[in-house]
């Protein structure tokens, strides 16, 4: 029986490494096996060298697939947080990592732009890069998530507990 | 505690994949968790447009490191099976992933060559391709191995029983 794959999509600065990480230590403080592959430190170990083309894309999150499916049937809960941003790559890699749970993080473009976590809506709107997801990249929204966290919504802590009841209310087993 | 990583390097046709699955097979059955990483099956899965100069053959072997260490760290041995050519890297590799055994498969050239389970000697001989391991692209033997087969005078039973009765003799913990 292999542990869970839990994933994080949602918009770039919609909070899946905020949300990722914080659920990844509270599993781990509360003595689980726990692994965050989260999609930048994947891409700096794995997949130096791919762009963002959707070929390119879909090959980075079948490495994570690989990577994840590799520790989930060795009973390490997997997190991982990465755009995904089309639907047929996400059920790909659900298939190959059942039980999957799907988190759509979800807040309105605005908002993420607002935040700009990372500066690259801003670097996309002045003509200095292509390809951002949201922009003028697209970005299929989930249909039917397990859990949708609208984190323009709720405070990171009531997500986080939407989070924890889904996991405990549905065992990886039942 | 991590886990023990057991790497197997040598020539093509050397004989590690042979080796490797049958080590892993043997784990396997007496419970242990364990993984095998296999050369050729990360190239597919995780380094598809790495080529063999030296730069990409080091960057595919630290996504092996990368995916070992997540697998060891959670209590999972792993086994890889690479060429991994060059002292410098597999000094990397040690020093990232301990506790570390590396097995030497050790076969003459002469040998590998008349093997030739891939075609790739032959296919280098004849000039079709190049940056072929032993030929045209160097390889550094192992200095100070852990264990050493010499699989042109070992049977593979007589490598396998060597390689247990060390791993049995040297308790990861040890």
């Amino acid at each position: 029986m292999s542990a869970r794959t839990i994933w994080f999509t949602g918009l770039s600065s919609a909070g899946k490494s905020t949300l990722s990480q914080l659920l990844h230590d509270h599993l781990r403080a509360a003595g689980h096996k726990v692994e965050l592959l989260d999609g930048d430190t994947i891409r700096r170990h794995l997949s130096k060298g791919l762009g963002f083309t959707r070929e390119d894309r879909e090959e980075n999150l079948r490495r994570i697939a690989f990577v994840a499916e590799l520790l989930a049937r060795n009973g390490v809960t997997v997190i991982v947080a990465a755009i995904a941003p089309y639907h047929s790559i996400r059920e790909e890699v659900r298939a190959r990592l059942l039980p999957f749970v799907e988190i759509y993080v979800n807040a309105p473009l605005a908002i993420c732009e607002q935040r700009d976590v990372k500066g690259l809506y801003r670097k996309t709107r002045e003509g200095h890069m292509t390809g951002m997801t949201g922009i003028d990249d697209p970005y299929e929204p989930p249909l039917s998530p397990e859990i949708e966290c609208r984190t323009d919504l709720e405070t990171i802590e009531q997500s986080l507990e939407k989070i924890l009841g889904y996991l405990h209310a549905q065992p990886p087993n039942s």
